[in-house]
């Protein structure tokens, strides 16, 4: 069975050295968070996820969720006894407001524990991961009365959350969704109408089912504009917050999925459910985003955090399998071969995947600050800047890091051989479950226009130019460092690139809006590039002024600057090439007509 | 369901116009292959393929194989039928010689047909494809009576064929096999030992399997030196022909996998099996790299062949499904939307998958023609030099295609968003069966390490040599005609890194021998990408021949141009940046030692 344990080493490194999270003790939820309560969190945090939740993960795989012939869904064994567990312990709570029964720490801190649910079982981290998306949005937009009714519920794990979105003809053209909602006299609304994809939809993991549906009132535009938000109970919630009737939302049928068995994906069929407006009459397109944002940096998180689970095992797997002899002599030999582990090849395997999940698990946790930082900072221009660069950033966390999770999940069976090929060692599903993260929560290509059409120019252009100062400070101070120059430099190259590419939208995407359509991914590649380097290079920093301050743990320190330069020399170089691809504009990209793509003749 | 159609204009573009099979006709076996002859084989094996095979792929992986109680195997629902109809249309005859039954046709022709079967259902192709492999060990090395008992019903299809390679312990490093062939009086030897992967190895699809099996004979060097060659029938074979005793080999299992689920990938146990040796003692592995060259050629074609099912899938879907407007203004206002075609990242995906799959092909068939020549031409030389480039092309055709097939058929699934994800729409099957092709028949970092720890010296250096000669001669003639010149001078720039990255191993890997073994996979992806160039610089310029002869199908040879540059600007450029990553070297990629990568603590 595969294994899975927390790295909390290197939590420790990025949210105590890196981040120095004490530093901001000044701020609201912040005073609270020390080092020893963030330490003793993550110790927890790794004990309940690699002793409770792994193990139920290929189980999860195996056995998936079945529903039966009352519509009813049952989770895969131990799942309900692991969610009741995951409740009684509050970890739900961690980051939630303590007037709803939270904790109030800082995401950073919820961040982490979130990775390590994933990684450990990603199907069963979806159940409380959808809740906290629908918290989000009944948080922002709910009425009183709504947050009352819902929220200290679904903090504290009593019921659970669902975000309805997708219908069969409809996905990433919201404005199309066909999902009624009839006004009734006393203000809610009859909601009809199918819904697909809807992860964590039904199940027997909780009592009661929140889910928040996007619908049409009648006489609604056609388009997104007219699309509102309903919050819509599996059942319907006495005055007295007690469950009553059964509402009439119900499960159609659960997906074959590649992947995430052990999350039930349904069809959901409501067929005048009842349910109340959240937010205002359509604006439902709003609301949604402020679940899909928080839902988008937990996907770009899902990314990496397979390919984590994925990378611990090809260790294990790299240091016990022997084939072969190492090219600069035996290793062993006293032993009819040497480790795999002494091969270039597998080495690069592990190197690369070593700097993807440690930078990414920098890029997310820094990215969890400025979310933190958006609400809580002191000066509103602070908060504003912050949330700015979060904006900037997230679909690269969601789009590059989930790309590159399944590259690097898939390079991880690759150290098994054939063996990565047989479910029974557990590769395959980390590859499996890794690939559904670059479809969901908005397919990678949309991330790419988001990033590139939308962001880019966000505040005329300001954020961007935000971005790149911010990297060009780390670069300019660190280039007096003989330890950090070589990834200095290099970032300087490939942050070059990309201002380039910048330029090179603004000079053409005016005349053909196409050119930006048809480099959109290779920018938002090349910005992921520049930012886990950008990562690189401050972990790099902290690494050295440990060394330099003579701290303990000398070779931790020394194999962070090591790495930093490996992800300069190894993942950089790929900056140009994306460049030069982005520069051959859309000409012949969309030159030829849809027949020449049917070469069946 | 998903669709498949041979892709016979392409085919018939290849074959006819730019290999010129035609002009062949003066060798041996090419005097019949006319264009007609190749035409009409094309268009009888596309139906074959399309509705006879394709429709049983996904049956075969929702139903697997089933092992019975006695260890008998039964294939997917079809597969038996199909097979004999396989076999009564004499498939698996084409480029046999005449004196086994066969036609004698040449191996291009041969080779597109094994690419429209595994196009259609790669589990179903594979068993032929692996009795290909084994016929061709026994043509080599087999006695006088090994080839007269079992080749002809080899040939026929009558009986198929497997390779016993992998133990649990051993699969890239055969010198630690350890089943055991014990020499018999009358020259026989029992065969004692387990195997694993076995591909085919079971089945109820042929009334006998003839295993070709690597074991150590007493006494023998404890290397791959002390390997020999054994053929292990099912049933034994009397000296009629008819079949006698069931053999002491039989299947103990059969492993659950990612994909290929309708091929059954058996556990054998060989329990003092009777087999005879094949070829010399202790030279087994030479024989078998005689059915592992096979196989690599056919391995590499079935990377693109998934790549061209999940192309063809994602064309008609990207036609069908309407989500968005496109950025230059509506293409179907009285619609709702516009077919997703229109968004110029979806036609990046498909422009990527038409540009690596026709310049995979033609990669395939000309190397193919390469196999055809080194037997068959006229002069010593000229087979001498043909041998060779298809020796030093090889590990490039399987390493590089298939890791481009996968990539491309993921990318393929990325174009139905959500649906992709389904198992019911047949894309994730694309992609959980393209996966195995970069793991069997030599994991792809063992392809890198074969190119460039062995094939680049081959020689003196001179094959490797002849290659840079033979892409320079078709730039140097191209760069003068203004439709071909973006492309040669792009591949000019291509070939250069590769050119510039044979000289950093030249004056590195001498030093350090883990320098080479660091760069290896980096070279191999310069090498394909280069070498797709180089064939899509010979496409481009059929193409810009028959366009000046006022050929008819002028939109299909035009398509080729754009393809061909749209190929050189979007592809080519990776080639740098891979150099640079090469040039970085071992250092850091070894510099860590094991305890680094243990990051849980």
């Amino acid at each position: 069975m595969p294994i899975y344990k927390a790295p909390n080493r290197d939590f420790r490194f990025i949210i105590n050295e890196m981040l120095d999270l004490e530093s901001y003790g000044n701020l609201p939820g912040f005073e609270n968070a020390s080092e020893d309560l963030i330490n003793s969190i993550l110790e927890e945090g790794g004990k309940f996820t690699s002793e409770v939740i792994a193990p139920l993960n290929q189980i999860g795989d195996q056995e998936g969720c079945t529903r039966h012939e009352d519509g009813s869904v049952t989770t895969p064994t131990g799942f309900k006894e692991a969610f009741n567990q995951y409740r009684e312990a509050g970890w739900g709570t961690l980051t939630q407001p303590e007037e709803l029964g939270g904790q109030g720490l800082p995401q950073v801190i919820g961040f982490a524990l979130k990775e390590m649910m994933s990684s450990a079982n990603q199907s069963f981290g979806m159940y409380p991961g959808l809740t906290n998306g629908a918290i989000e949005a009944l948080k922002a937009k709910g009425t009183p009365e709504q947050k009352e009714m819902y929220l200290p519920k679904m903090v504290s794990g009593q019921w659970t959350g669902t975000m309805n979105l997708t219908e069969p003809h409809c996905g990433t053209d919201l404005g199309m969704i066909r999902t009624k909602a009839d006004p009734q006299a006393d203000g809610s609304y009859l909601i009809t109408g199918t819904k697909i994809f809807i992860s964590a939809g039904e199940h027997d993991m909780a009592e009661n089912i929140i889910h928040l549906v996007l619908a049409k009132t009648p006489g609604a535009p056609e388009s997104s504009k007219g699309i509102s938000l309903f919050v819509v109970p599996k059942f319907l919630v006495n005055e007295d917050g007690s469950l009553g009737e059964r509402n009439g939302v119900s499960c159609g049928s659960i997906e074959h999925k590649m992947g995430i068995h052990g999350n039930s994906t349904c069809v959901l069929n409501y067929d005048g459910a009842t349910g109340w407006m959240v937010g205002e009459e359509n604006k439902g397109l709003a609301a949604m985003f402020i679940m899909m944002n928080e839902a988008r940096l937990g996907t770009g998180m899902q990314g990496y955090a397979q390919a984590e689970a994925a990378y611990q095992n090809a260790v294990a797997y790299a240091l016990d399998r022997r084939q072969g002899r190492a090219l600069t002599g035996p290793v062993d030999p006293e032993e009819k071969a040497d480790p795999i582990f002494v091969h270039p090849d597998i080495r690069r395997l592990l190197m690369d995947a070593k700097v993807f999940t440690e930078g990414s698990r920098a890029f997310c946790l820094w990215s969890a600050l400025q979310a933190d930082l958006s609400e809580k900072a002191q000066t509103e221009e602070e908060r504003k800047s912050a949330h700015e660069m979060l904006s900037l950033l997230t679909p690269v966390i969601k789009g590059f890091t989930t790309d590159k999770g399944y590259e690097t999940a898939t390079n991880m069976q690759q150290v098994f051989g054939g063996h990565g090929y047989i479910e029974e060692w557990g590769m395959s599903q980390f590859v499996r479950d890794a690939r559904i993260a670059q479809i969901y929560e908005g397919a990678n290509g949309i991330q790419a226009m988001d990033l590139c059409g939308r962001k880019l120019g966000q505040n005329g252009g300001a954020t961007i130019q935000a971005f790149f100062a911010m990297v060009d400070e780390e670069i300019a101070a660190a280039k007096s460092n003989p330890q950090l120059v070589e990834i200095a430099t290099r970032l300087e190259k490939a942050l070059g690139e990309q201002k380039a590419a910048t330029m090179w939208f603004m000079q053409n995407a005016m005349t053909n809006p196409n050119n930006l359509g048809a480099g959109a991914y290779n920018y938002m590649h090349i910005m992921g590039l520049v930012t886990l380097g950008y990562m690189w290079l401050k972990m790099a920093k902290t690494a050295a002024e440990k060394l330099s301050g003579g701290a303990g743990d000398k070779a931790f320190y020394e194999a962070k600057l090591v790495s930093a330069n490996y992800y300069a020399e190894r993942f950089l170089p790929d900056s140009g090439a994306l460049r030069r691809k982005l520069e051959a504009g859309a000409e012949n990209m969309m030159a030829l007509p849809a027949d020449a793509f049917q070469t069946a003749a």
